[in-house]
């Protein structure tokens, strides 16, 4: 793997595009703003899905699938929702192609219209409430506590690979209730699924807050999420949890009746994570000689090279190899042992460094005689040479320390780059120079956060949950403020 | 759960509807001919998917995803293949709406009309094949194995809940090989895949062959299948497996270099199964009163369920049951206690039943002095006393049974319902009484198998893989016939 692509320093936005595309985990597809998962990608995401469902079950919620189209009618009926989502979609408006009359291709058939146009789903929570109307009757029936994992399709102008695309796929719980407070319980919690599975498995430090009124979900009445920074200083959403209060309800008339046989309107919550955590997650460790992956999330978590001149030399190290495989397969560490004999060990070297691998292995005759083998790993490039003895046990945790360490790298770095801001100057002068979060006093009005995002390009990222209050003046008008917001500019 | 529920020989139809609803596996949703799949259907549906993913991982498959929609000229390029797939489907014509000018909802903005449409996909083999053609170039990058977990979309004007919807769940497999041997191997391994996971998993037996002409997969070479018999004796094709020659790679100028350095175009295959087989799973097994379910898929695979007047005894059983609990599930075993004093014990075993967990305990006071537990398993509806002692052994045991019991149930069933027809009058004889599948001679020709169908509504489901060579002559035409090929009414 040549180093044909941008280091950080020089474009970080084509460093990035370069990462994804070279390290085989997505590509641009032939249609715009989609893109294709490829397998080392896909393989990441699978690992994603499966611890995430894995917590999802844990606190209690199911899986279940709704339809793709919703009905252009339900967006509608929640009057915010409509704002928000139902603008750059994609719209069904035929159900049939013919052959063209000139014999070229086919068309679109004119008589096959549909009655009412289709919405591929951007968001769920329509088609979602109008089902569970019929769901619910009574307090018995609640709370309902339901994900969906899906693909889901938002018609974006300009796009970039996880980030921003036109179809992604996520999962997006919905969960009903019989009480405000339970549904806002509820919401609190998705985010600290989010924030521990963000931080433990990606290796990915999260602030946890609130969204301003401005960057509220569309329906919600209060929006709460998690915020990561990248390395050059930009914000990310990583993942966000609605507490709906009744308007879903009211708009698709669910209601039930209580304990005290009184009919009222359902509690809601909705809370999903996408695709876009892959862009999160290239973004947050990998460095200028390739893809950085934490091991819980890394495809393969060890590659061994064999190192050798002659046939003899490759059997001797292949049976050694296998034995090394499987006592570490045994520890539920996934281990490839790369004995192609197209490529040469330096080649391999790259390559495996390039897509991220966490640890390498790398064996030649003199390590047989010695029993030992050569460690690099990938995130500090470290190179040492282990006794065979044990090694499995010695592996496993040199796993957990790159896990470890790659969390605490990201976390000192964060540090590094979040500032008190007391001044309008100095405000402007910290996003003109490091970038970074900014936790600065706002006079809690949405004009004032829109004039800061007109001439700064920065918004809210979060109000933080028990923030510290603190007397203060907001930096944009002077007027007073009691507690500090986080600005940064984002993704 | 009353049984107010069709039998099967009221109205078969009608009793699978009521079950699939009942049971609370799918339902209509508000788009036409899209269900809703519920999470206990869904619940069943994931073990499926792990299942084969599992399978299909270890005959070395990696999964990745591509786009949802497909340009409308891709379907063009291969001649038959536009022919099966790009009539009936979803067209993206538009990607915004706004607001209507009478204040009134949302309308398709007119100045938002894509260039070219997009077809919301029906299979995928066109936009994944345009994919391949950047991935390879030379006889290293083959084979290509690759499966994708998808939605897909076919515009059905009759649609019956997993059986046939316009919007359903599957997998595609799409393989690439540097020769057309093969290709042709990976898709008879795929087949064997397949029915595999038929047998031993949803107890279903299966009969393996290739398809005729008529019912071949529009752009295949050959279309291998899996075929099902259902307990109202029309059969249900339950997975195909395609070998698609040089078809797709022509279509969009596939080609590498071979160990030869020569150019050519790559050989495909691709196969899929889908949520169908949600709908083949209720029909094999399910009885008059609810569902049944191979152990192997279902969600829950024991119930306990406490019998008891007092506190004192609900707490003393109580205690006895999470012993019994923490035993199975330490042998991997899905239990549930069911406490819930809102329902009683009647209550729960008829619920138990409908929804067709495989093995029920039952444990009162006196089960408690005599150290045993009722048992009762959901294919027999057979009750017994156990001993507590291994109580964890002989549950799982029992299970095994109970799987085993199902497909020998169903074996059997199939085997009675398999009829040998040497005259068109025998032929239609059987059609109008018992059905099932009759194995009979054909001339071989598309137009006879086409007048049969319009005769009488079967199809020829398969031609056996190594079918019995024997003279005979066409049970329509009497011209003459060297195999015999199977022929029933189909779902």
């Amino acid at each position: 793997m040549a180093k044909d692509f941008a280091t950080r320093d020089e474009n970080y936005s084509q460093w990035y595009n370069d990462l994804v595309i070279k390290a085989d985990l997505a590509e641009n597809s032939a249609v715009r703003g989609c893109m294709v998962i490829k397998p080392y990608g896909y393989a990441i995401w699978e690992k994603v899905q499966a611890q995430l469902d894995k917590m999802f079950k844990e606190t209690g919620h199911v899986n279940a699938y709704f339809p793709l189209f919703i009905p252009k009618s339900f967006f509608s009926k929640e009057a915010s929702h409509v704002e928000g989502f139902a603008k750059e979609c994609a719209v069904v408006t035929h159900y049939r192609l013919k052959n063209s009359p000139d014999g070229k291709g086919v068309i679109v058939d004119p008589d096959a219209k549909l009655e009412e146009e289709l919405i591929v789903r951007p968001t769920s929570e329509t088609i979602i409430w109008d089902t569970y109307r019929n769901w619910i009757r009574s307090y018995r029936d609640l709370p309902i506590l339901v994900n969906q994992w899906a693909n889901v399709v938002r018609w974006e102008m300009r796009t970039r690979l996880f980030l921003r695309t036109a179809e992604f796929l996520w999962q997006e719980g919905h969960t009903a209730h019989a009480t405000e407070k339970e549904a806002i319980e509820e919401a609190e919690k998705m985010l600290h699924v989010y924030a521990e599975f963000a931080e433990s498995f990606m290796a990915i430090p999260v602030l946890k807050g609130v969204k301003s009124p401005n960057e509220r979900f569309a329906g919600a009445v209060e929006t709460y999420c998690i915020e990561a920074l990248m390395q050059d200083g930009k914000a990310l959403q990583a993942g966000t949890s609605h507490f709906l209060g009744q308007n879903f309800a009211k708009a698709f008339e669910v209601q039930f009746l209580s304990r005290e046989n009184k009919l009222e309107y359902v509690w809601a919550t909705s809370w999903g994570v996408s695709t876009r955590l892959m862009g999160a997650l290239v973004m947050s460790h990998s460095d200028d000689n390739g893809l950085v992956l934490p091991p819980k999330l890394a495809p393969i978590q060890v590659v061994i090279i064999p190192i050798y001149k002659t046939d003899e030399q490759l059997a001797a190290i292949s049976e050694k190899a296998h034995e090394i495989m499987a006592a570490l397969k045994a520890k539920g560490i996934s281990v490839k042992y790369d004995d192609r004999d197209t490529y040469k060990p330096g080649w391999k070297f790259n390559e495996y460094e390039f897509k991220g691998v966490p640890v390498r292995l790398a064996m030649g005759p003199r390590d047989l005689e010695n029993g030992t083998v050569e460690v690099a790993r990938r995130d500090t490039l470290e190179k040492n040479v282990f006794q065979l003895q044990d090694i499995d046990t010695k592996i496993e945790h040199l796993l957990d320390n790159i896990q470890e360490n790659l969390f605490q790298k990201a976390l000192s770095f964060r540090e590094r780059m979040t500032f008190n801001a007391d001044s309008w100057e100095e405000f402007k002068n910290i996003l003109d120079t490091t970038g970074g979060f900014i936790s600065a006093h706002w006079d809690g009005t949405p004009e004032t956060e829109q004039k800061i995002k007109e001439e700064t390009k920065a918004t809210i990222r979060l109000i933080p949950i028990n923030g510290k209050q603190e007397e203060g003046k907001c930096i944009y008008t002077g007027k007073p403020s009691q507690q500090r917001v986080i600005f940064a500019r984002a993704y």
